[in-house]
């Protein structure tokens, strides 16, 4: 059903200085997910300048019964910013809410507008000395009040926490169109429901976040890095307990490759190595950083000598000056890249227990070899957050297009596993439109039912990027 | 209107072990805040000892239209576990749920009935060498589930969080009576809204929690403690910023206290003195801790020359022992105690942005002399958290009862001065009966609707703990 033009050109009246586009050629960007999994169409997309006028549209929207897609940076990988097929959507873009409202190094918050772009905040917060841990991958056009929206993870969620652990206070425009300002900066605050979390990721489905106070920390003076080999699972586990127990406080990366990624990485990408120039079964990456002058040298150094001597690693190599730390967190990052040279891959970012992980891996690869022989399976991820990236990569013997057909069954296996280990099918990336059907399957039922009342007593009308979530 | 006798019978049947209390006296202490300012009615008292006996009689109730007040260990401050005079309402003690379904060492997680008691659960922990950092003056009666549903804060709050920081999943009975089992153990987890966040602080209003998933942490090793001197809040402003920038993560208590406040813990405490033989306008306490081995001893003297060095304080003193340390913190923890002593007192648990912490004394302690002159105000709290305790003692010059009506006006200009300052009238006791009306005039109006909203999609019969909150 399409939308009358009265009621377009009423919603382009909205914003002044013709912040909007609606001409296909202009607006095309802004209806896919970058990798091309989503596309949508619709009519108009808004760029408000303030939060009065996201108000105004949003008002407009909920007396007309029109719905509303949010959008920030749209580096988001499950669809969630992609408007639906049916043309009768209208994109408001927060691009530009992008002003920083205040920074206050002594109370350590800054409170910044959503479309504000990630990198730009953590500027800003360094020329105050002070750190916005938040940091992923795509930093430089990803918005925060779509890392909100989404709970984005990233590098330094074992030291930081999510970023729904990084938010202070949130303002927020209803469904109704109403705004509440809830900008706090406080700590402490016990009044009733926690209505800042609801909204964190949500991805837009209650409301339309308009702006926030996000905490900063003291900036880290010094890094140490080194790069540990090990037989199994179960000594990963030892080293982890060896490494938290004493020195837990120090540790903010905790990364896990195997002999298969390391290998896929030295074959694929350009000037990397496998540091030990032997391989082993698995391996860790280990960074301590602090704000505080703890001797992080000597400690690292420390925790390897111990771990040698209890013999829970294979060897061991403490980076000694930037570049070589550089060179051991390259057999890391490029992992995704190598696997793409490798051929097609069936990817999944799971979250469980840590205590299961030596389990699961165990279970999962004797599962998906006897149901795909051949299917090369890559595990890495962020173990010490339970975090891992199971990657199946397309066997030799099978046609890209067979393999992908696969994608369900193997979703399944891998996701029932995860379900029964009480993890999580979606540790970082959320649900948006690619999850939803997991969602369904795989949550209790009463859960649901929970997440569609709260859906249906703040957006009665389900005008707010209706079809995301549930 | 009472109860049904018959519709009592079928509630008592649905505990087994007659786990009931009906009469008067036996039924008694249940009715009351233990510091008498709230009392209620009830018929009945239902103590049910597993999770499907709580869903069983939530939907009996539900079905029936019935009420239902939910109890941990009664020691919350605000009356939100007391029944309301109607005596329509029926109690259920979540005492008999108190066991400790599973502690996990290596994944640092605790999975306990909402009926365990704190201090057994800290206990417990400490056997498996795991700390779990939740401490508070009630916590050898105070159950976990009431900590959870009143977000309480505590002693370790600065290093750690409040509740809602330490808790990973959690056991609800939904106001229907369906259980969510979303007991989970992972960190990292998106899918959907996080409904956790919802049931905590709902202070029982919106489901009652059965059980919950606790993160642990290593526990500390060592602990060093100093007390300083300063002339006026902006050099305690000062001194915040030179230890957080420089010991941030070392810091686990920052506690503010003023000169009246060591005068009349020294006159009406006995064995307690000012540890400088001499009066100061300010006191802060601070203690650093740590899992691992820091070197506290030279890093809190560090920090005292170097603040030393920049005459931002006046004088300093490191506690040598155990016995020492123990001395400086009575001078903090009799505070209370010693102003019960010099009459009736007008409390607050306020939070402000720590920035406004100094004009907040200076505009607070100004409006209150101009209202009540000769009036007492003692100024102490947990600085790092801008949580400040503000009470008002009672003026020679007139009785406790004029004194105690004028409790209204002096909140209405605390409360003012605390919303214009974007903090917090409630910084960790929560809401309850108590601040309801507070609730309604100082918070922005779309919360309070939005609350409702959420209030009615999941309790659509208004039997969660009726009263409470809104």
């Amino acid at each position: 059903m399409k939308i009358n033009i009265n009621i377009l050109n009423e919603l382009k009246n909205l914003v002044p200085d013709n912040n909007w586009l609606e001409q296909k050629k202009d607006i095309e960007p802004y209806l896919k997910e970058e990798r091309g999994k989503f596309t949508g169409i619709s009519p108009l997309l808004l760029k408000p300048s303030n939060t009065d006028q996201v108000s105004n549209i949003v008002k407009y929207c909920f007396s007309n019964n029109l719905s509303l897609v949010p959008q920030g940076g749209r580096t988001g990988l499950c669809g969630g910013a992609v408007p639906s097929n049916k043309g009768n959507e209208i994109m408001i873009s927060l691009e530009k809410l992008n002003k920083i409202r205040e920074i206050d190094r002594n109370g350590s918050y800054i409170t910044a507008e959503s479309g504000c772009i990630l990198s730009d905040i953590q500027s800003i917060a360094k020329k105050s000395s002070r750190f916005f841990p938040l940091s992923l991958a795509s930093e430089g056009s990803c918005t925060i009040g779509g890392n909100i929206s989404t709970n984005a993870g990233g590098v330094n969620v074992l030291k930081y926490g999510m970023t729904r652990e990084l938010v202070l206070g949130l303002e927020v425009v209803f469904a109704n169109g109403k705004i509440w300002n809830g900008l706090r900066s406080i700590k402490k605050d016990n009044r009733g429901y926690s209505l800042k979390n609801l909204f964190i990721g949500a991805e837009g489905t209650l409301g339309i976040i308009t702006a926030c106070v996000l905490k900063l920390f003291p900036f880290p003076k010094n890094k140490e890095t080194a790069i540990v080999a090990l037989e199994n699972p179960k000594k990963i586990m030892d080293f982890y307990n060896l490494s938290f127990d004493e020195y837990g406080d120090l540790i903010n990366a905790f990364e896990l490759n195997s002999s298969l990624g390391m290998e896929i990485v030295k074959n694929n990408i350009d000037n990397t190595k496998n540091p030990f120039n032997t391989n082993y079964p698995w391996y860790l990456i280990i960074e301590m950083s602090s704000s505080y002058s703890h001797n992080l040298k000597q400690r690292m150094n420390d925790l390897l000598i111990k771990a040698d001597k209890k013999k829970i690693i294979l060897n061991a190599i403490q980076a000694q000056n930037i570049s070589q730390a550089s060179e051991i967190w390259k057999t890391r990052e490029f992992l995704n890249e190598a696997q793409k040279k490798e051929g097609a891959s069936i990817k999944h970012d799971i979250s469980i227990p840590i205590n299961s992980i030596e389990i699961f891996i165990k279970k999962a690869v004797e599962k998906i070899s006897n149901y795909l022989p051949g299917a090369k399976t890559l595990v890495f991820g962020h173990f010490a957050d339970g975090n891992l990236h199971f990657n199946i990569g397309q066997p030799n013997n099978i046609s890209k297009d067979n393999f992908i057909k696969k994608t369900k069954d193997v979703n399944n296996i891998v996701f029932e596993l995860v379900k029964n280990m009480n993890g999580s099918f979606s540790a970082e990336h959320g649900i948006g439109q690619l999850k939803k059907n997991e969602l369904r399957e795989f949550s209790p039922s009463e859960e649901i039912n929970a997440m569609k009342l709260i859906k249906e007593s703040l957006d009665p009308k389900n005008i707010m990027n209706p079809g995301k979530i549930i």
